[in-house]
């Protein structure tokens, strides 16, 4: 039963989304390497090696451990921190191990003190200004591929962007048109050094990009991750329907307020994050009621959000004529705005069959 | 050696944090109920002893449990969730349990389900319109105090607010302007009340009102939980000064991008939790980079603040002329906008004597 905060996973939904990835994958020719931050599981890992997914992309050395256990090829998408140097030796003898560099700097240290062979990639910045070298700053990308040239310890095999501008879009079409972009900025470094690194990969991610696109061109591998469950994000970017979202958390009615048309849930946001999003229809919102259906849910309860979060307490905001449907010690069914940061603070997913999955620090 | 990101806790600002609250409190003749839900921890809680805290308030039934080993007069101050029944009788038995209640259902549902004595304070909006019975509806609070008129198991102990609206001042002025109405709410209905009742309370929160006002008059007992560490949502506010501020985050430098003035940390949404602040001069930011002392911290860096948070990345903004004092492997210690949240994220203290302090789900 069902007493606090509770996140709920339908597994039909959640492999239907991973079924679908590698399909397109495979329809284009692209190898997938599913970004494992988002699900942070080896139980649902399992589920990608059911339709064929060999090599995965997490974003801290710390996952890169956990999953060592059952994968024997990870990509660290994040830039490698030296202070961790003893993690990363520690798992260079273990699987091969693919790291992002962006600077001399980052190379020549991990040049002294790697003793097993480690894979890099060069980090492009291909639109999102987080990381990465700029694509026309052939010098800096030059001089890190001559730092490494007699290395047996770092092996350049190509380069890799991310396109997290895309969360910014509000369309297909404009996911498109970024996309097009972004990906462009990596194929022509591809082509730029192919003649003399001819095995080099171009390595491409985010999950709006990759759901909607379909021009790959290119392209050898993508790292979507959100798309194993999609969210409320997803859905206003343009690239998944409220009948995709994997994920959702079952919050217990603790007080209802008649006169100011509003619930209150136990579910804040230590369980949800505070992640949130702008709505035409009601601003800011940190959450969508979903349509409970007898096994899992079903689209969402119209003009039902969550208006506001403090540590605890969820306030969700009620129709005059649907309030008295609920009573104190209902469970309402809410959808995440980023379900990538509510699956990390939630630590474990309840199934629509009531088993109970771990991931990384449950 | 700090490798990754790490919560730092200046154990000499906070206990003078704790110190400076309670003689506060003592000089206005109030009962001290300090709110555990920011620092999570039975040691910190020590600290509070000392000063010679007894009754302490949380924000759920697992944190009233957690301290339920040491404290024997718990409020928990969050509406009722019946669905926790069972946790709620275990308590009762064990400790002096404070509830809030703000409906005939859940006082009848308990009537019902409890065994030994709660105590219970009606809860009262005094205008952060979060939850709560409003003020002048004199009918809601009647019916629930006629429903445990002859009860045993429920007694009335007095009236609850909770000032949140506070955090959306930005001057000490306005802080008071809030504080002065809402504690008048709270006041005037145990003056209604105390003939009858001669023995209940008015029970007030907040740090922002606790910090700054003088005028308590009418109240009995104060509820503020941040101010034992304050952050930069604090400071904004106008309560606290930068010295204040108890905890920081270390986060590794694992890039520096010259072209754009900018850092990039190890320490993103999930260590930091994604709580922003509106800022004049630097728009949204989620962070602020202080100036690191011999031993701790002293103040901000000025200019340098997080202007963006992924999961795992942190983004900061940094003065042209100041870039090329950092290096890659540097620690870079930053103030959270909000620290109950970034605490609740991190689940460990690093003191500046390098002592580490456990919490709840530590």
């Amino acid at each position: 039963m069902i007493t606090q905060p509770t996140l709920l996973l339908d597994e039909v939904k959640c492999k239907a989304n991973i079924a679908r990835m590698q399909q397109k994958a495979q329809e284009h020719n692209l190898f997938l390497r599913p970004h494992f931050k988002t699900h942070q599981s080896l139980e649902i890992g399992r589920w990608f090696k059911e339709v064929g997914v060999s090599k995965i992309t997490v974003s801290s050395l710390a996952m890169a451990e956990y999953f060592a256990d059952e994968w024997t090829n990870i990509t660290v998408a994040f830039p490698v921190n030296v202070l961790e140097i003893d993690t990363i030796k520690r798992l260079s003898k273990r699987i091969q191990l693919n790291l992002l560099i962006e600077s001399t700097e980052t190379t020549s240290i991990l040049l002294e003190k790697l003793e097993d062979p480690v894979n890099f990639y060069i980090k492009i910045n291909i639109g999102n200004n987080r990381t990465g070298i700029n694509p026309e700053d052939i010098a800096s990308i030059d001089s890190i591929i001559k730092t490494v040239k007699k290395s047996k310890q770092l092996r350049f095999i190509g380069f890799l962007g991310h396109a997290g501008q895309t969360y910014k879009c509000r369309s297909k079409t404009e996911v498109l048109e970024v996309h097009q972009e972004a990906k462009q900025k990596l194929v022509n470094l591809k082509d730029r050094y192919r003649n003399k690194y001819p095995d080099i990969i171009a390595s491409y991610g985010d999950t709006p990009s990759c759901s909607v696109a379909d021009d790959f061109t290119g392209l050898d591998e993508i790292r979507p991750g959100n798309f194993v469950f999609y969210d409320l994000m997803q859905q206003q970017i343009g690239v998944c329907d409220y009948k995709d979202i994997a994920v959702a958390m079952a919050c217990p009615i603790v007080s209802i307020h008649k006169d100011r048309c509003e619930i209150v849930v136990y579910g804040g946001g230590i369980h949800f994050s505070k992640d949130r999003m702008e709505t035409k229809d009601h601003g800011t919102i940190y959450g969508q009621v979903v349509a409970v259906k007898k096994h899992g849910w079903n689209g969402i309860t119209k003009d039902m959000v969550v208006r506001g979060l403090s540590q605890e307490h969820g306030v969700i905001k009620v129709p005059e004529n649907e309030i008295d449907k609920y009573v104190i010690g209902d469970l309402l069914y809410v959808f995440p705005v980023h379900s990538c940061m509510t699956v990390d603070l939630m630590k474990v997913y309840k199934t629509l069959s009531n088993n109970y999955i771990s991931m990384l620090n449950s």
